[in-house]
């Protein structure tokens, strides 16, 4: 296997994004050339700022209209939107949560606000996300599917949920992951986080958990400051991840008098305004991102040692951070890039330290980790904003 | 006791708002004539709207300034303000945490979603909170302090903390509370998401606390859309608390290493920009409320079998919410100029159902509410805008 050569690698990345940037380049920056501040005047012109508001309707009508799901909750962020998701489908304290160990923490963090403990498990090359064939191995191995849902019959705990997550907006195969949750009585929710504008076998990710959860942070695809959304087709529980994102109070002319603990997780108008505006220009960024991807593919060509990678053969990306795959697993070649990039002004990051290897997530159950262990040692982003695509 | 003439009441409110109000008017409504404008746009131009720029540190040094705190932390809003206070004075689950129960739900949902359990104690007409006498006296009966905290001899459970709340506005009696947290070793928490701009004794409401926190409400005397606040004086406890608002990443210029389970509950810039045009007129704006409370304390001189509620002695108040207290303790009467003035366009409200009546708080302790229960009968708020006070 050739060792990649690092000069080499930053050459490519220069040919695509240099041209027209001589600063420093980010790894992925917002772009706010529609209707923000028309919105957004509007919004306060109206007074209207905080959580009733004409732009949380629309946002939220948007989004479904994009995704094709029926009901959408938009919310502070994608964290939040994961713990109410799993709040509403029945995870419990003491439930374990089948998620990859290679993933951004708030998937984690969402699972232990829930009092629910992560369980990780493995990914593959193939998606970036949850290994299915070596998943469903261990399954047979560690898990029972009785009457109640799922044991763990190592812990005791039961097994109530998994959450596949989009790598940087690569869709995971999901079928596979459906028959598993369906084998093991487990409630899939989908962790789409980054994949906003990703398609799975010509349907938007999403449309397969019982809810699905987007983000809509400052990094992300389109952003409103921070936010993010709950999205299902199950209108029953969608109307209850409503409720509980609010104060969850009875609606009456004067009395207050509510009867769920809310979460308080409403997106204000103000930022829903921004996200109208993002969300018009949605497919123009989706565009420029995917000519990006492209002729980063055209760059990497003949370049050894790396490989740029691309969306898997049954889905369509969003091509939300791209990522180089060094051929080696070597942490000490990754980080040499990591630095020299850096140096040089153009920012990259390598894939997330394995959440298993976290202190407060060190005792959690976990599979086999040999594919995330990999991919963590060989994954680097490299810059991905819509803009460097024009 | 005269039974207040409910037409005479309706005539004293439009005494003060009508003048200038021909349609409805409502119970608080944000103003926005300063900068926030030009703040919003000078973010979005920036493109830093999300958790990194300059109105978030600006934001909180303004807050600080003015509160006279050591340290700020602006996060999404009030409830997961108390949350992470409550995190960071060591609340776990199981434990009970002192909170009136006549209150907005927010507070005891932050109890709860600690794991804790809130315990309801009663409240007393002189500053409309916590009535400290009262409760030193049902202490003495069933707490215990001991070499491990408090502990409540009927349930069992450590009993950690007390949270004091500034009901409308009104900063409650704070230094027999205090007395009572040293001797019951209680942490102290004011939950001042309504009393921003009121003083106790000469002092801004949260120096009391050993964390507190603020709203930033829509209905709020300042307002970023959704958002609140941490305030503290423990430098240590402050920093501890900015860690886990955010996901708790260990700073590096590339790893993703995270050391604690974090919350992402921090304010957006975007946000935070808004919050920056208002603080500068926070003063405007309380010169106002005060004078709208000096205009419906003339206005209702005269009128029998009600009273308009001034500021306790030993506070100057912000006046959040202007509140009438009927001199006889009767739902019927209260509901009926409710009705009224509602149908004629006049927004009021009454207090919040006391909170140990509510299906998902009925089974925590309490003491004898009597004192509430009495106030929640015969409290109404009136309309209360800064521009009111014009």
């Amino acid at each position: 296997m050739p060792l990649p050569d690092i000069d080499k690698i930053i050459s490519a990345i220069q040919s695509v994004i240099r041209p027209k940037n001589e600063g420093p380049v980010a790894l992925h920056e917002p772009c706010f050339n529609g209707n923000e501040w028309k919105y957004i005047k509007a919004c306060l012109d109206s007074t209207w700022v905080s959580y009733v508001g004409k732009y949380v309707d629309r946002f939220e009508e948007m989004i479904a209209d994009y995704t094709g799901v029926r009901k959408v909750v938009v919310v502070v962020n994608g964290t939040a939107a994961l713990q109410i998701a799993l709040k509403v489908v029945g995870v419990k304290a003491g439930d374990e949560v089948l998620i990859p160990a290679l993933t951004f923490v708030a998937t984690a963090n969402a699972v232990a606000h829930c009092g629910a403990i992560p369980h990780f498990v493995d990914s593959e090359e193939k998606t970036l996300g949850i290994a299915p064939l070596k998943l469903k191995e261990y399954l047979k191995e560690i898990a029972r599917p009785d009457t109640s849902g799922c044991k763990n019959k190592k812990t005791g705990n039961r097994i109530k949920a998994i959450i596949p997550m989009h790598t940087f907006g690569h869709p995971v195969d999901l079928d596979p992951l459906l028959e598993i949750s369906r084998e093991y009585k487990l409630e899939m929710i989908e962790d789409a986080a980054e994949s906003l504008g990703s398609f799975y076998k010509g349907k938007h990710t999403g449309n397969w958990g019982k809810l699905s959860i987007l983000s809509f942070n400052g990094n992300k695809t389109i952003t409103t400051g921070g936010g993010g959304a709950i999205i299902t087709n199950d209108e029953v529980l969608g109307k209850l991840a409503k409720h509980l994102t609010t104060t969850a109070k009875i609606p009456h002319r004067w009395e207050y008098r509510h009867d769920h603990i809310g979460y308080n997780y409403r997106l204000p108008n103000i930022n829903a305004a921004l996200g109208c505006a993002q969300m018009e220009q949605l497919p123009g960024f989706l565009a420029k991102k995917r000519a990006l991807a492209a002729r980063y593919k055209q760059a990497f060509a003949g370049v050894a040692g790396v490989r740029f990678f691309r969306e898997p053969p049954h889905a369509k990306s969003n091509y939300w951070l791209n990522a180089l795959l060094l051929d080696e697993a070597s942490l000490a070649r990754r980080n040499q890039l990591l630095e020299k990039t850096n140096d040089a002004g153009i920012m990259t990051r390598p894939a997330w330290v394995l959440l298993n290897k976290l202190a407060m997530f060190q005792d959690c159950p976990c599979m086999d980790l040999s594919g995330a262990e990999d991919l963590e040692a060989r994954l680097i982003n490299i810059p991905s904003s819509a803009v460097l695509g024009e």
